[in-house]
Formats: structure tokens, C-alpha cells, sequence
């Protein structure tokens, strides 16, 4: 599965103060930190204080990548940002993220062309998110559909069925594994599908618990990558012993060092 | 989910000394304690190495219900030792179990008419085990269909799709999980579900989390009960998750504590 680390966000305290005073060396040696920890994309987020999202979010992008080499998911929903964010890059992003809004769809998969980027997809539209898998699906096929239009293949696409928290939307979660059945049914080659998984535990206790075992259902349904925690061992361990589980990972007795 | 105890089993070498030293205090405490722990149904195997398996059979059961007050599984392969425990107990049994072996199930599908028990019935033959989930489904359709002709309907039948060994079969953990997902495409109603968990995990290190990170996967797609170790508190924490996230249980703060 493709680990997309959350941690590099300015929600998070510690990281808004490092933007804030402008600290390379915590930012870098967070990032550092979760690719060791098993992050294959790393999610930069200004977090939603910043005056000057734009310059904060070049900043972060360049300082991220004089530390490390892997790929950068721009998450903003400031499209000035967000053209920041993809150009400062020096190499092809992911863009987090477009939904199923005519004008969101027309300015963002005309930089994901000019970029060579992949992006986010979710599934919702100007009235919201669908409560039904049926629905998230259709919203799925519109911007698959609209991508191709602009010449972008599904290998581009990660579809996202939005999970909710469980305390607030108890009936989603079997809607959301349903859904992501369905998004690989789409086209062929399939696109990928995507989560932000802690959002299923938002609110509640248990936390940790609740975000594994959600994502292990996931994977199970066909679920390709997580925006997620990969300093949460637990949760490391849950998606090692899924891909063994799962037969995309060779089974060795000590798979979780593997 | 259905939680069938693994424990009351003479292949647990305290529990096969128990048996030899008919020490009822043993078993009544283990049998206490499973169901505290959340058993709803409590497996009962004399073991392999019993030469009087019918009479341990029998005091195993009647020792068990002086204790408690669950519905036993009367687990052997051995007929004399089946009737036996099905006849020592003084309320419905699960018979556990029938195979699509025309000599079985022409054995066991009218010991269960005669005692109204429910009854496992293994996905294979006297060619063993097959290698897909249609091959498994189409043993799971003859069991149903020859259950029907003895009056037995899907409500009494647990289909078990065999989950194997992840180090020896592991191409075969997500045929399970397809094979579960047909079975309940079989009847209306449909049939119950059921796997021996432990069995997944058999010869590897890291037991509890391949037990626990299958299970989950299973209750996704369609698992209705499981022959596991209820004693082992993570996986039981796995299952109320489990639980919660498929929206089968209220979510509530304390899910855990309920």
C-alpha cells in the first residue's frame, strides 16, 4: 500500500510554529522522520492559518525536498497555493485534491497536465458528500470521464469515497468499503483509491484502534494508499501483516521487518 | 460476530491433563472464564489422544453445562464420540462438523434433525480442500441443498470456507474472503458463516496480529462467527471495532467496555 504521511501540517502545533518561524531543521528532520518511519508520499499542508498560504506553501515544498526524495501530495484548497506548491516542486507532484465541481475540475486537471501531476479525486459536488455508494460512484465516473477529456489516464487518479467519522456517520463506513469495490470496476487499468484515514476516528476514543481496523477493511475492499500516520507502529503493522494477508507481500517469518 | 471458544480442546496440554485427571474444577473455570470473556458458544474437543473418546466426550459436556449456560459445539471427527456429545447435552448443540462427503453429511444431517442441532459445514471433499472460492462455493450449494432435503434450513447451517496457514497456502487468504462474500449470496436467508481463526496464524511468528488483521478482513466481508481464542483481548478489542465500523453495534465512547 502507498503510506501518504499526514504529519507535515500546519493543523499540527509543533509544525505551525515551525512555519511560523520559519524552522527548516523541524521540518526536515520531520520529514526525514516519516519516510524512515515508511512514508512513500509525503502530504504538505500549510494548515488553515496562514496569510500567506502561497509563499508558506513554496517554502515548505522546497524545504522538504532539499531533505528528502520522495513525492510531495500538495494539499491546499487555495488554488493560489496550490499553483505554488506545484511549481516549486522539482519534481511531479501529487495534487490533494480536486472534487466533482465543474470549476474545481476545470482549473485543477489543467495544472495536474502541465505538471505531469497525479491527483486526489473525491467524491463530492456542490451538494455535498453522497450518502450512498451508488452515488460516491457516479461522482467517481464524472471525474474519471472529465480527466480523460483533458488526456489524463485513470493511472493518474487516486478516487477518495470520504470517510467519516464514525461517531457522527455510523452508516457510512460499510458505504465506504462498498464504494471502493466499485471504484476499481470503473475503468481498465483501474484507478488507484485513496483515504484520509484518521478522519474515521475523529471525535472519538479509541482513536488508534478504530483508524487500523478501518484500514484493514479497506485494504481488503481495494484500497491502494492512506493518508495516514506512518510514526503509529500499530498501524504499520496492521497494513505489513494486510499485504501478507492480502498476497501483494511475500509472507517471511519476520514480514513486519521486512 | 458469533465468538466460538477455541480452549475447551484436549490439544492444550493443561486441558488434556485436566481430562486425564477428570478435574472438573479445570474445566468448570475455563468454561466460566471463556464465557466471561465473551464466548457465546463454547467449542468442546476431547483431543486427538483420547482411546475413550465418547465417554470423554460425554463428561466433558455435562461437566461444562454444570458450569454454564451456552450452547456447546461438539467438536470431533469421530462419530461415536459426535453422537455421544450430542446426546449427553442437555440443550441444541452445534455439530462441528460436516464435510460435502456424501458418508458424512448421510451421518450427521439427521443427528441434527434428530436433536435440532445447527451444523458446520466444511468447504471440501473427498479431493480435499479446493483452491478457489467457486470451487468452494459450489461444495457450499451441495451442502445446502442436501441440508434442504432433510428438512435442515440455512439458519442451522455455518458454512466454513477453511482459512489456511498464510506461510504454506497464502494465495489462498483472499479466496477466502471472496468465497465468504458468495455464501451469502446462496440462500435467502442465507446461511451463517463461520471460520477456525487460529488455523490462519498456524506455524508463523506474530500470531495474535495475523489472527486479529484476518478476522477484521473477514468480518467485511460477511463473517457471521468465529471458532477463536476470546481470552486474547486485542482480537476481541479487533472484533468490537469491527463491530462498530460496519455499523452492526451502536457506536458509543465506551464501545470497548460494552
Amino acid at each position: 500500500m502507498i503510506v501518504i504521511s499526514e504529519r507535515i501540517n500546519g493543523l499540527f502545533r509543533s509544525v505551525m510554529k515551525a512555519i511560523d518561524n520559519k524552522d527548516e531543521k523541524f521540518i526536515q528532520d520531520l520529514a526525514v522522520n516519516q519516510v524512515e518511519a515508511g512514508a512513500h508520499i509525503l502530504d504538505i499542508n500549510t494548515g488553515p492559518g496562514v496569510d500567506n498560504a502561497p509563499e508558506v506553501m513554496t517554502w515548505l515544498v522546497k524545504t522538504v525536498q532539499d531533505a528528502v526524495d520522495v513525492q510531495l501530495s500538495i494539499d491546499t484548497p487555495k488554488m493560489d497555493a496550490m499553483e505554488a506548491g506545484v511549481s516549486a516542486s522539482s519534481s511531479s507532484v501529487l495534487i490533494n485534491s480536486t472534487t466533482a465541481e465543474a470549476k474545481k475540475m476545470e482549473t485543477l486537471f489543467p495544472m495536474a497536465v502541465e505538471h505531469g501531476s497525479d491527483i486526489i479525486c473525491l467524491t463530492l459536488d456542490e451538494k455535498g458528500i453522497p450518502n450512498d455508494a451508488n452515488s460516491r460512484c457516479e461522482l467517481a465516473m464524472t471525474m474519471v470521464a472529465k480527466a480523460m477529456e483533458y488526456g489524463i489516464g485513470p493511472e493518474k487518479l487516486y478516487l477518495d469515497p470520504l470517510a467519516l467519522p464514525v461517531g457522527a456517520a455510523q452508516d457510512q463506513g460499510p458505504k465506504v468499503l462498498e464504494a471502493l469495490g466499485m471504484f476499481k470496476a470503473i475503468s481498465d487499468p483501474p484507478p488507484k483509491t485513496v483515504v484520509g484515514l484518521s478522519n474515521v476516528s475523529n471525535n472519538t476514543k479509541e482513536r488508534p484502534l478504530l483508524n487500523r481496523t478501518f484500514l484493514v477493511m479497506m485494504m481488503a475492499s481495494g484500497l491502494d494508499a492512506a493518508i495516514m500516520d506512518p510514526s503509529d507502529t500499530e498501524l504499520v503493522a496492521a497494513v505489513k501483516a494486510s499485504e501478507v494477508l492480502l498476497n501483494k507481500k511475500l509472507y517471511a517469518d519476520d514480514f513486519l521487518r521486512a
